[in-house]
């Protein structure tokens, strides 16, 4: 039925009016918006408040022709009143439930307001920290960002796009950009189809089984074809591998970028790629200009036009625009309500990663006085990347400290800003406070505007002068914590050594202040999990613990200093560990791993038990599983959450695999001394990779032994072999 | 005539005889290498001397069944006894005839002992300076690695291998090692079919068509396969698509390495997967251990091992060592000659850069009293990488200063060692001492062994407090020139400001104290240019010149100073360059570029003239070039030598294209206010690019404009632009 609605509109349109639907474009100015719609531009930004934006579906309904509603895009990322962690920081709760609840209500906060499409869940496997979009997605692995990504989908689309609160996602940037070559934003990606295959391409099609209704074509190349222009992603696999039926919007001007790119001469040979590529929508608005098209049906084809066309109608359908597409100003959600906002604390709870805490210096007795410092102490910017003007803020940490502790005195001193150039005295200053304290929180880290888009840094340390405020009050001897808030894994090396706790805060959003001093305090416990390995330096990078095997694996780090220079490197149990992949001057692996993260108790694992060390190739096709079963004890004195993680190492294949890939992961809540069985099964895509040549291309399980890791990091202790066997 | 000889000879091979040819090992002992060989070892290391080697010769040659002689390998890469500029700083004189000469002269020391076989030139391009062996290339430009790694081959093989100097050339690491990720060596390479056809294969196309006779695998993987089981690249492309009808020779335990790498089971597995993929010599001894053969004719087919062993026998008599295996001892050149060592002295004069050189402080008047410092003042640490302890050593510069400028007070002060760990006195000391002095030379960098295999560095800057040194130095107000002896470009931002005049020395060999005092006194001028850019940080990397365009570039560059943070990056005739590809905390572009050098005088480079702008398409297919000329004129007061330029830009091509490449370089000598013509010829190869989806897959032109730069450093200016039409 819908078909047809949609078949017999497209028939009633007229070439302009189809292009028209193609095209989305932004403008500050409502008359211009206005003028636009009047022209047939089919998709509009959102115009900031469920008024503005009904009047333009108004003027989209009864002043065009043919009454087609709006799509009404923005870009929701994590959040849009109240303000939920940052994706990255979602993805450290390794708690995929937690990112559909936030998407459900930034979705229904959106949508209260007309906005019917997000451009979000980012789902760009991230390797490289330099990159500033690192914090919009989900780290550094395919799984955390395959779950992640589908549980956003299923949270801002719930079952039915028509359903009051429910918007159309975006699987963006399909595919590739995280790969940015130097962490370089916009530049070139280059990957072998292999690797394009088993890490970069798996998230989307995981969230594209999710639902999501539209994918967003990404700026980069991919085999030095920028997306946006490719025909072989766009459609081959798109389309045609796997069956998507949605709009693929581009990102920004990224049609108009091909002609930098070198790829189109105008922007009419720019157009003619990417809609012959396969796109269905052009961020930009350049189809369709001043009112004027820009390609006839001569230069390009009315079935690559309609086919386009059917798509953004038959989204329109499904989102109920035909029957009704205004909302009612009155049910708007203006700001955070308290409901949301608890949400927000809980999830910003889990979300933050205990790194280190000596002598269980966290959560805080209660001191007499403590000092705050850092340029976080004081500062109100813990929204994070990729928030707009009317998100509700979030307020000051040191604020919420003395709200929160009232018997104690909380002293404040700035002990550096967040780019330095500081009066050396910044630091001076908070060392000498810190002396009459009892304890120093120091209040590290980015400000928001350091990451996302087009926020690359080269160097991955704190920036300004804040590692020197650290080590000043190190210097003092008054036990200490650093929390960090940052948009990025950060290389802090350089004096994490001497500081006896430190939290990963991220950016937690509007409830930052909150959850992080009930952290502190010890009214939560921080259960999360780094979504990404932290370098030891910035030029460690990338740095990831899912890497492929290499010939010579290192059993000993680089020392450079003098007294520990030995051009031969050799080591305990090494003849000579000198030809081995790994750098001179810096010790083996991250300076903490994927998936690390300490709690305020502790937890101890049992063997592993498993169903069956053996299946056979044909049984483990036809759908049999390895279960595997460990025991997980809360040894400490409070009740905790822990993260069990699973990982698969692949012994011997006809292509190299990574030395360990994440398969499962789960979260359990264990009271002091309580006993818990975590299972898992491992069935057959838990165990296969994509290969061309594999007998049938594609993802398939070669026979043979599997290692299975299973703990509370990337660098758990083997639990069990098992093995697939040709045997039927 | 020497088929035929083969043939028969193969025929009355047993199998284990077969598979002795097949391999080459190392064994310190001479015992247990005579051992090998009688027990059908084909290949062997070479033995220390003339006098040992042919006894090893006569033992095969008499105590075994068929007499079959060795080849005889050694790692002869940038000098035997007389030691020559490493292969990057070479490549630094832009002049391949000059590495030609070393190839000749290191071919025939190696020679005059024995040896017949080099595993030289290695022709990786390298664009991560973290990676070890940058000093075994010839750095990040394909033309240069090219010419360079073709003049070598020339200068080792001559024309005809049989006469007595030449030795087999050895084409290495085939293909991509030197794009191992995050630059540890060994690591992951991955990267596209369009990458590796146009950057990373061409160099060694170009040396195979010189004549390489042997080519050895890359430890790395491609596409998820490790080279020496990859028989896509050495049987595909190496035989089927390019004709080597030589010997593909595995790198050091690189077929046992398949097991960690963990695409083989064990070791016959390895060897089975190597030599079913196209390698002729496995190194390690794997296939005959303990006189026994470890592979069946019905494991590995008959066929693959009599062609591979053709290849080794047609190479032994193409060497002519069936007429003759030995030397003559009476001959064997043992250490550098009078001749050698002036050769050295004059490659290395033009293998110095001039980064640098404010108020013409360089070349140096002759001083009353100068101070030299740093750890390479007084070291005799100049030979460079993979040198082998029969080398003829380099004396020290501070010796050779005092001995060349009779009439000046040299002082010396070590100022820093190495790798730190210093008494801070160090640095203090030779700065007082600088203030007694009307001039310093700082003299830092690496070690030799921190460059090379195995040596990758995550830290590009001088390590050990070396860069205090200079802080200290220039804090005295003296002036000061800062020499660099490095196996690879470091990143010099922190200091290179506050240098008046820095000369980039590389590791020079035996004549490096000579030619580095001739330099600085004039008596020669440093000519050479950049192979490599020089990065602004450690974490800029990869940073390369001709990377390809991107979709937004940048026009402003990052500051992170608070008082030049702008989140917008407004700039100079941007409204907002902030969404550009690049770091938000670094400038555009690497510090220097590559292709930059200066010297003793200056050049003017006149308009550019062209033969025609347009060709078609047919005729540039059938032989056509675009003729060019350009006249530089000398404008300074010295004679010197410039290297002129010619970098292309495609502007619109269906796949993204560099922002330039160098496609013709040429170096020209002036006299003082002297002009001269330099002219060049773009032909078809010269536009063409590699890509799958040209009509014919392979290098093809496509039709548009080209823009030509010509000038004396990669960021040289627009000389023409030039039009290949379709019409006929």
């Amino acid at each position: 039925m819908n078909d047809q609605f949609v078949d017999d509109l497209l028939a009633r349109m007229t070439w302009q009016e189809k292009l028209g639907q193609l095209q989305i474009t932004y403008h500050p100015d409502a008359g211009r918006t206005r003028d636009l719609v009047s022209a047939g531009m089919g998709c509009i930004f959102w115009q900031g408040s469920a008024e503005a934006t009904n009047a333009m579906q108004r003027h989209a309904v009864t002043h065009t022709r043919l009454g087609i509603p709006l799509l009404v895009g923005l870009d929701v990322i994590h959040g849009q009143r109240t303000i939920f962690p940052t994706p990255l920081a979602l993805a450290a709760s390794f708690q995929p439930e937690l990112a559909e609840v936030v998407a459900r209500i930034s979705g229904r906060e959106a949508a209260s307001g007309g906005v019917n499409w997000t451009f979000s869940p980012m789902v760009d496997v991230s390797r490289d920290p330099r990159w500033g979009r690192v914090v919009e997605g989900f780290g550094e692995d395919v799984l955390l960002n395959s779950t992640f990504g589908a549980a956003m989908v299923r949270g801002y689309q719930g079952d039915d796009l028509a359903a009051a609160g429910a918007i159309a996602a975006c699987a963006k940037h399909f595919v590739g950009y995280g790969h940015a070559e130097g962490g370089r934003d916009y530049n070139t990606t280059d990957m072998s189809e292999y690797r394009l295959r088993n890490t970069y391409l798996p998230p989307f099609k995981a969230v594209l089984e999710a639902g999501a209704a539209t994918v967003m074509a990404a700026f980069n190349t991919i085999d030095g074809v920028p997306v946006h222009a490719n025909g072989r992603l766009l459609t081959e696999v798109l389309r045609e591998e796997w069956g998507f039926e949605g709009v693929v919007v581009g990102d920004a001007d990224g049609v108009m970028n091909l002609i930098p790119h070198g790829v189109a001469a105008n922007p009419s040979e720019a157009l003619l790629l990417a809609f012959r590529a396969g796109l269905t929508v052009e961020m930009g608005g350049n189809l369709v200009k001043d009112g004027i098209h820009v390609l006839t049906d001569a230069e390009l084809s009315p079935t690559v036009v309609d086919d386009a066309v059917r798509r953004v109608l038959t989204l329109k359908v499904a989102l109920g625009l035909f029957d009704d597409p205004y909302v009612d100003p009155e049910r708007e959600i203006l700001e955070a309500t308290p409901e949301h906002r608890q949400i927000a604390r809980d999830v910003a709870a889990s979300s933050m990663v205990l790194l280190k805490n000596d002598d269980a210096l966290l959560p805080l007795a209660e001191p007499r006085r403590i000092l705050v410092t850092g340029p976080h102490a004081n500062s109100t910017d813990h929204l994070g990347a990729w928030v707009q003007s009317f998100a509700t803020p979030s307020g000051s940490i040191v604020d919420e400290l003395r709200r929160r502790l009232p018997e104690t005195e909380v002293m404040l001193s700035l002990g550096a800003t967040f780019l330095g150039g500081d009066e050396p005295s910044l630091a001076a200053e908070a060392a000498s406070r810190a002396s009459e304290s009892d304890l120093v929180v120091v209040f590290v880290g980015e400000p928001s505007n350091l990451s996302g888009e087009a926020a690359s840094r080269s160097d991955l340390r704190l920036p300004g002068q804040q590692e020197a405020l650290i080590h000043a009050i190190a210097d003092t001897g008054v036990p200490f914590i650093v929390v960090i808030e940052s948009g990025r894994p950060l290389a802090l090396s350089e004096w994490f050594h001497r500081a006896p706790a430190v939290l990963q805060a991220w950016h937690l959003g509007t409830e930052a202040p909150h959850a992080i001093v009930s952290a502190l305090t010890g009214r939560t416990a921080p259960s999360g999990k780094l979504p990404v390995s932290l370098p030891r330096s910035s030029s460690q990078v990338p740095i990831f613990y899912s890497h492929e095997n290499t010939g010579r694996p290192a059993t000993v780090g680089g020392q450079l200093e003098p007294t520990k220079w030995d051009p031969a490197l050799h080591g305990p149990n090494n003849v000579d560990d000198k030809y081995s992949s790994k750098y001179l001057d810096l010790d083996l692996g991250p300076l903490l791993p994927f998936g690390h993260g300490l709690t305020y108790t502790r937890f101890e694992y049992s063997e592993a038990r498993v169903s069956t060390e053996t299946l056979s190739l044909d049984s483990l096709r036809h759908g049999a599983t390895f279960g595997l079963e460990i025991t997980v004890t809360n040894v400490g004195e409070r009740a905790g959450d822990e993260i069990v993680q699973l990982y698969v190492h692949d012994l011997v294949a006809h292509r190299v695999q990574p030395i360990r890939v994440l398969r499962k992961f789960s979260q359990v809540h264990l009271e002091a001394g309580e006993s818990r069985s975590v299972s898992f099964h491992l069935c057959f895509e838990d165990l296969a990779f994509w290969s061309e040549s594999h007998l049938t291309p594609g993802f398939d399980v070669e026979a043979g032994a599997f290692d299975v890791f299973i703990g509370g990091s990337s660098d758990a202790a083997l639990a069990t072999r098992i093995e697939v066997t040709t045997a039927p």
